[in-house]
């Protein structure tokens, strides 16, 4: 089988990690790279000097490509991926995958007519750790899941045209999305514009699931610690994702049994299960390698992607509702799915 | 000035550590101890035989105190505090200081007409960290204060009558409204029955102050870790206080400068500050001696004090509209004050 | 059966504790404290305010007394305990039994002449992790044991006559021995005094077991740090006991493997086993307590203390070995069992 | 000035970092690399596809090279490095320098005659944490430095032709011979075999220096927990520089202050000062950066390297005076300088 031929679009804060992982994945090459600053494509060409460079994206429409990875900022992912796939690549777009839920189908549907894989960077979704915490809940370990908390916090990166939400969130949500394996009923959040005026640099998400399971999500440009963290609580165990500590699970056996029936409510009492705390040992492959290796094998064999263009609708559709709850002080917003 | 002669009301989980302090303390005695459970009263007989014992806490009422401190479930906090004050004692109550607003200003009102003090074990209003972080913010070095985020978590333990609102959440409330010498405007809460029907054992609040300050409130009797933490984020500074950790307090010296005017919204660019973390020193007093002497101070001088009726029933009507919020979906309930 | 009747001599650092936990023992009663200094008896007698106090130790030997508990500066430990047992007390003497080994033999001669107990407060023979931690290794758990690292580090307490390795040394060595269940072979240490001449306050000491197995203890009254770790390196697993940690114990299911046999030293390769670790539920029981409970049931049934003279003793000819060693340079001096 | 022509000797463990910063920096080209392995090579290759590569580092000699970079296993620094400087190369070699100090002597004279840059790879002398951290030393803010102690602990990774002592104590020893600006007087050491008869795995070191300040290192393949510490205390304040921590370093400001001449011996009493720590913010810079650019600059300039053979040499002669300590039992060995 030949190399799929990648073209790399934006090479700012995180297309040279894409771009460094594509040009040591053996069953790809990296053709060109395109970016609208000088100095960044400098950058680029020292590394990597045989490969193209172009100012202009358009460019790489006429150079056989395969595939492209679009990492740029936010509100032009939409256009660009469009352009792509109509220009018959496939197309990796880092997350978010559209700023809005509309433009997100037109590409989910561009898509699926010109046949063409449509894979969004939720990054976690390729992450070992994850993985592993998901078999756990799959596997029935934790028992039924009551509620999940995920946090992630530090200070900056402020961005210009796009708030937290977009930013930090679809990181957790799309850990929620495939840890649970369902998608939520509603939404509610609470956004703060601390720094800049209508720039939401602090939110809280509340997404409630069927059968009453609730998770929350803080993100945060403006924390004095970085905090990675995803908590879930379940009614035999409790796991928790510390994607910043040298041990990135831990398995709490402990819970709370309920009581058996007692002849008055006065006789009520509790079992607290205080078991051992588990930290397995887990083989870490870099989760980038991975999403970058997968985006090559469903390219090349046309599978579907684990985070394919309908999970990132998804998380688009949530970030939607979530940023008119805000606007609306906080209402439950029910997502028509 | 002769001794405070104090009895003591409810010796289960609480009542043992107040009764400790009292009769340490030089200025106060503690003459007499009731409680239902005849082994409560024979576990304090061993440690302070020449104490009086009475499972009728009526009993106390013609013995010559000058004060009492009532540690029994919360739902008996109201008719005990009202019949102490009704005969003439000083009243030091647990927290929280009843469980319906109305209940707590009829106590409140009693205090006054009777003339005695009235105060709740808010302890952590007597808490050095506290006291210390109230000082920073006070005197500006944060800055303008963006918002409070607090979490107090653990396994266990449940309560019977009252749900983890009422457990947890008045330490957290009662710091918020000493740190920030105010009352929020509104609050809305979602709350989460995880183990048993009805019973709130996950609940997550916001209140809105003046001048769009939020705080944040996570209390939970169902997490893996033990946590207790305030973060509080100001323009200026951010300040961790972690009562879990050796060092209570951290001050980061880490913000966000806005930019200066700028031509173009492109050329928008954030400064962010990362200065040194500082740790000060700040010399232990156990918080719950400190609470003991002043309510000591206050009888014996008739000094307002720090948590009064009126601080107590402040925490009372939040809990009361939080608890409205979780029944209505979160909707953000209006506090009359 | 009858109550054990115990008095206590020195009331400062230690035996506040120590008085606290036999006055809650149903099974003792404390009939008499004594100390020299005017205050601490102050102190005391406001807590317990039945028992008798005295200056002078001597009054206790006509209490019809059954043993007393002996926490007062380490120098003064052989003479009061020989005193006590000569009057026909049973004792119970807070760690270095002695300064010199010469005078604790002494003390365990007269102790068996007596027919009466002589235990040394090696608290950590009664803590429920280092109890466990023991099971692990006599069990197999850790496979054969290659060594062990402990560090007792902090800033302070300096003592006027007796230096580091008598103060914090008695309680890593008393765990060493209790772990291994043997005694070393030879010592060797080095030792600064710091801040005021003569006087260790640093000390890094090398215990030799048979088989070569090593034991290192480090201890510190310099150390910007509060340090309590004892870390247990085996063939098979690892484990690590630290005091200071919410979770005392960890068991790591890491180790190497030894290669088989290979053709050519090139070929060498070793196998890193990277397993789970293992944070046990341990249940709690206060060290002080269940060593208090030892000594009372011991007195009371004649049973031999875990920690008896015998094994105060063995600590004491290791301490005075190491400071030989210090004096010659760090010498491995060899110790006469 | 023209660029530095660079071809690298070694591309296993860590000849790959050297390699990417040499390739990065615009000041110097990377033109040849050499390894035995052809696997290697390949994995070098698939990045830098214009360099050239060879399997004998002779074929170096003929390309016009200003300088090689030599991390091949330590018992090959010496004869590699030899001939490098023979044939009129510049030489920057991974640490130790030698593994024995007659042949490190002949490497600094054989770089005096021959004119030419001789450098080791002690990377911690490039760390802005450790800079930092002398800096604190050097402006008095610790005060008198009583003693240091350092700590590099993992588990593996077990090399075949030299010990522990070899591969991880260079970096401690070259950090305290850089903090403290001074050599040792004299070295005694401990050192255990644990997994492979003769490798010592485990070893304890003891430098004394002048006035009686010593150093402790620590250094192990076969400990449960990555450590990378180093604890300096002073007379006036202490610091900890903790490289595996978010935050690099602390100051301490607690210390004992020495009492003031007082009438009897009993009167004594220490002053125990606890006040803030301090986190200082450090702009972290990537430590083998600076190290490659600090080469350089000196082989472009002829300037003396802060980690020279000089340098070098006196790590090698440390370690060679300690492994001649673990032989004897732990002898004072005094070092000839």
């Amino acid at each position: 089988m030949e190399n799929v031929k990648v073209g790399i679009i934006g090479y700012g804060y995180w297309g040279p990690n894409l771009t460094r992982n594509f040009y040591e994945i053996p069953e790809s090459d990296v053709v060109a790279v395109a970016d609208v600053k000088e100095e960044q494509l400098e950058r680029a060409r020292s590394k990597y000097p045989e490969v193209t460079y172009t100012s202009d994206y358009h460019d790489l429409f006429d150079m056989g490509l395969d595939a492209v990875v679009i990492s740029t900022p936010p509100d032009s992912h939409y256009p660009i991926a469009k352009e792509c796939l109509e220009n018959g690549l496939s197309v990796l777009v880092e997350k978010p995958l559209t700023l809005d839920s509309e433009a997100g189908e037109l590409l989910v549907d561009l898509a699926a007519t010109q046949n063409k894989t449509l894979m969004v960077g939720h990054t976690f979704e390729y992450n070992s750790a994850v993985l592993q915490l998901r078999d756990y809940i799959v596997e029935g370990e934790l028992g039924d899941i009551y509620y999940i908390d995920a946090a992630r916090l530090n200070l900056g990166l402020f961005q210009k045209k796009s708030h937290v939400l977009w930013d930090l969130a679809p990181h957790d949500i799309s850990i929620l999305l495939y840890l649970l394996q369902d998608q939520p009923v509603s939404v509610s959040a609470h956004g703060m514009p601390c720094v800049f005026d209508g720039l939401y640099d602090v939110v809280y998400l509340n997404l409630i699931f069927k059968n009453n399971v609730s998770a929350y999500v803080h993100v945060s440009w403006l924390d004095p610690c970085k905090v990675r963290r995803v908590t879930v609580v379940g009614s035999e165990k409790m796991a928790v994702f510390n994607d910043v500590d040298e041990y990135k699970i831990k398995i709490y056996d402990k819970g709370v049994d309920k009581p058996l029936y007692t002849n008055t409510f006065d006789e009520f009492q509790c079992n607290y299960r205080y078991g051992n705390i588990t930290i397995p040992n887990i083989r870490y492959l870099e989760p980038l390698k991975q999403e970058c290796l997968h985006f090559i094998d469903c390219v090349s064999t046309g599978k579907k992607p684990v985070s394919d263009g309908v999970s990132g609708l998804r998380v688009v559709k949530i970030i939607e509702a979530a940023e008119k709850s805000i606007k609306n002080h906080s209402t439950h917003e029910v997502i028509k799915w």
